[in-house]
C-alpha cells in the first residue's frame, strides 16, 4: 500500500502493525526497523515537510515506531538509503568514494566519502537535485529556479518534450496529454526514431553529464551509480552521458570515474538500503 | 624567493638546503616537511602539470626532499593546506564539516567532511574553481569554458570590469591597462563610488553566492571560509555574498551555514597549513 494513502502517520503505523507485522510468517524475528523516506533526517529522526507525503510539518516516525515496537529504529533519506544499499548489497562493496543517484519523479542522491555516508552538518547533505544548473532556469517545486531535477528527472524529461513541441517540432509524442506523457513513452518514441524524443534524450544526457562532471571536480568519486525509472532507457541515456561527461571533465579526472547502472534490483533500492542501514547501525552500536 | 624563479625543481631543492635550511638559527630542529603546492597530490607525492610553475610534467617533490633530508615529507594542494591550517590554527578547530576557499589568481578549495579532509578517489578532490557555473561561458586556462574561477577570482573580477567597459560603461577604471588593472584597483574604485566597479562586485558576489548555495546543497557545511586577495574588499564582497547566498539557498539549509573571513593571517594560510599537515601526519603515523 502506498504511504501517501495515509493522511495521518499514526494511521500508517497502525496499519504497519495490524496488517503487515501481524501477518508475518512465524519464525521471523524483528530485530529493528530501517526506513528510507523523502526529506528524512538521520540525525533527528524527523521527516520534514516532505512534498509528496500528506504528513505535513515535522513527523517523528522514529520515535513513534520505537515507542510502539520497542525495537531500534533508524531513518534516512531515500536516496541515502539507496547508497547504503549499493554499498552493502550492490556493486559498491569495495568503494570508499562513490555517488548514488536516483532519477525518478525527482533527483535524489547519496554520497560516500572516505567510506562513510555524507550527512553534513544538518543531516540533509546530498541534495544534488537541488543544485541550480541553469540560473533563472525552469521553475522547481522547491520554489527556486533552474534546479538540476527540473531537467534530468522523469518529470524533467517530459518538460523537455513539451518545450520541443511548443517550438513547433512534429512528433508522435503530440498524441499524449499531460497525464499520459511519461519518460517511458519518450523512450519508446526514441526507439521508433522520433526526432523530438531523440533530441530530448540528448539534451537530458548533456545536462546530466555537465552536473556529474561538476560534482566529480569536487568529490572525485570512483564511480557514479544511476538508478530509477529514467535508467530503464539503458544505453539511450548511459552512452551519451558517458561521452559528454568525458568531454566536460577536467583533465586530471579523465578515466578515473565509472558511470554505471546501479547493481540493485529496480524498485528495491530503498528497501534494501533501509535494511542495510538498520543492520549497519545495530552492528555499530552493538544493539 | 618565488618558486617560479627556479626553472628546475632540483635547483629549488638545492636553494632550500643551501640558503634557507643552512641559515636557520641554531637550536631549531627540523622534524619534517609540509608542502602546500598547486596541483599537488597527497596520495602520490607528485606535483602534476601545475600551470603556474616552470616544472613541467609530474614532479616528485616528496621523494626528492625526503631523499635529501632523510625526514618525513608531506604534500597537499595549497587550498587543502589552507583548510588544514584553518582547522588547526584558525577558527574551524571545532568544525567537522566546512569549506575553505581561496580567492586569488584562481579559486582553490579544501573540504572537510566528517572531520577529515576530502581527497576523493584520486587525491584531487576539491576543485570547486573548475566546476562549470555557466555552460559555454568564459574561456578557462584549463581548456574548458564557464569555470567558476573565471568569474570570481581576482582575474575573474578584472575580466568582468573589461566586459562592462566594452559595453560602453564609463569608469575611472578605463585608465588602467591589462597589467595595472587589479582587483585591488577595482575595490578602490568601488569605494570611490565608481559604477562599473560597484556593478562588478555585485556580479561577482552573485555568481559566488550561487556556487556556494549549490555546494551547500550537496555538502551541508557548517561554515564556508573565504581567504585571499579578493576578500580584502571586506564587506563590499561579504555582505552581498551573504545576502544573495541566503536567497539562492534551498529552504532546509537556511540559517545553517556561516560565510566567514578565514581566521588565518593573510598570505600565511598555505604556510600554516603545510606546517599543520606535517604535524598531523607525524602524529598520525607516530613518526
Amino acid at each position: 500500500m502506498r504511504t501517501d494513502e495515509f493522511d495521518d502517520f499514526e494511521k500508517y503505523i497502525n496499519f504497519l502493525f495490524e496488517k503487515i507485522i501481524a501477518d508475518l510468517p512465524t519464525g521471523i524475528e524483528i530485530i529493528g526497523f530501517g526506513i528510507g523516506a523523502p526529506n528524512a533526517n538521520y540525525f533527528t529522526g524527523f521527516i520534514e515537510e516532505a512534498p509528496n507525503l500528506k504528513w505535513k510539518g515535522k513527523v517523528n516516525l522514529v520515535k513513534s515506531l520505537n515507542h510502539k515496537s520497542n525495537k531500534p529504529v533508524f531513518i534516512t533519506n531515500d536516496a541515502n538509503a539507496g547508497a547504503i544499499g549499493e554499498k552493502k548489497f550492490g556493486i559498491a562493496k569495495e568503494l570508499e568514494n562513490f555517488i548514488f543517484i536516483t532519477l525518478g519523479t525527482g533527483l535524489g542522491s547519496g554520497f560516500y566519502c572516505n567510506g562513510k555516508l555524507l550527512y553534513g552538518y544538518t543531516g540533509f547533505a546530498g541534495e544534488l537535485g537541488h543544485t541550480i544548473i541553469f540560473k533563472d532556469g525552469r521553475q522547481c517545486n522547491c520554489g527556486r529556479k533552474g534546479c538540476l531535477e527540473t531537467y534530468v528527472s522523469a518529470t524533467g524529461i517530459t518538460r523537455t518534450v513539451k518545450e520541443f513541441l511548443k517550438s513547433g517540432n512534429r512528433s508522435i509524442l503530440e498524441n499524449f496529454d499531460d497525464r499520459s506523457l511519461t519518460s517511458k513513452k519518450v523512450y519508446e518514441a526514441a526507439l521508433e526514431g522520433d526526432d523530438v524524443a531523440k533530441k530530448t534524450f540528448e539534451f537530458t544526457a548533456d545536462v546530466l553529464a555537465l552536473a556529474l562532471a561538476n560534482i566529480t571536480a569536487v568529490f572525485s568519486p570512483q564511480a557514479i551509480f544511476l538508478y530509477g525509472g529514467v535508467t530503464n532507457a539503458g544505453n539511450l541515456i548511459f552512452e551519451p552521458v558517458r561521452k559528454k561527461f568525458n568531454d566536460y571533465l577536467l583533465n586530471v579526472f579523465k578515466n578515473t570515474v565509472k558511470i554505471l547502472p546501479s547493481g540493485l534490483p529496480q524498485d528495491d533500492a530503498s528497501i534494501l538500503g533501509a535494511a542495510a542501514l538498520c543492520l549497519e547501525e545495530i552492528n555499530k552500536f552493538n544493539l
